[in-house]
């Protein structure tokens, strides 16, 4: 089992996500994440996908996806070339003597305290998988009451953009 | 026109979002971003969903959605008894003498600078989407290269935890 983040270019349609996600749940593909988000250029749609597999099924994800129609581009986001970011919203159970704990557990990682309520309080966090995981790893002697995570959002290192697709064609 | 933020719980089944993003499509309903991702229970998988429209579409939406298989819950996020963040990825053409200014608007904004290259740089930044959207105003005399953002992720203010429905059933 692998786990690669994919990258797409698709036009802004309201057609093409749920024509992407329909290919996936056909062939029994596994999304781990997907977001979907607008670009600097408002006719496309940039869609970030993280699947898992093994190599040659993942071959096939990227080749099946790049044939959709209202798909322009499918590219790999490979870990040595990319930066992986994602952000995670934790409301943990927190009474009075708990608070200082997670506060210093927070400030580790970098993370800050959005909403402070009687008895619990949100953090928020950025990072890679690995940080993120290792945060919850440490708050797991506390009570989770709801975690919000986006999914990955991620760029090419280097100063190579995308090169936008003729948006008549 | 107004714009909506709902969450959903849904079981963690690959068609789910496939059925979902197909009666937005269907029904010719505007997403403005989704994001899907795990949560603290295995079974279950948070979605969240901007959608913009009139007061009427956005109640159709709600009801609708509800009733699709595997959703198991939705709920609208109202702004002022939520938090909500988003996280942007930003590449900007940058030479030697742009970088200074760009670092300082970057630190105005508590933005994180993640990679610096010969003659461009990627800022990460998390906020809500109106710091999100003063920040890339400011940068609008630089060149963007690529952006990339995860759409909201987002909770409910207070103690209150998503109670888990029965997942056998």
């Amino acid at each position: 089992m692998q786990k690669k983040v994919f990258q797409l270019l698709v036009d802004n349609t309201s057609g093409v996500l749920s024509r992407i996600s329909g290919l996936f749940s056909r062939r029994g593909y596994n999304i781990e994440s997907i977001t979907a988000g607008t670009t600097s250029n408002p006719a496309f749609t940039r869609i970030t996908i993280v699947a898992s597999g093994d190599e040659a099924i993942l071959e096939q994800i990227e080749k099946q996806v790049g044939k959709l129609i209202d798909v322009r581009k499918i590219w790999e986001l490979e870990p040595d070339s990319s930066v992986y970011r994602e952000l995670i919203l934790v409301k943990v159970r927190a009474s009075d003597k708990d608070r200082q704990p997670i506060v210093s557990v927070s400030d580790i990682f970098r993370a800050k305290i959005i909403d402070v309520d009687k008895d619990s309080m949100i953090i928020e966090l950025t990072g890679n998988q690995s940080k993120i995981e290792a945060f919850l790893d440490l708050l797991g002697s506390y009570e989770i009451l709801e975690i919000a995570r986006t999914g990955i959002a991620g760029l090419k290192r280097g100063s190579e953009g995308v090169i936008y697709p003729d948006s008549i064609g």
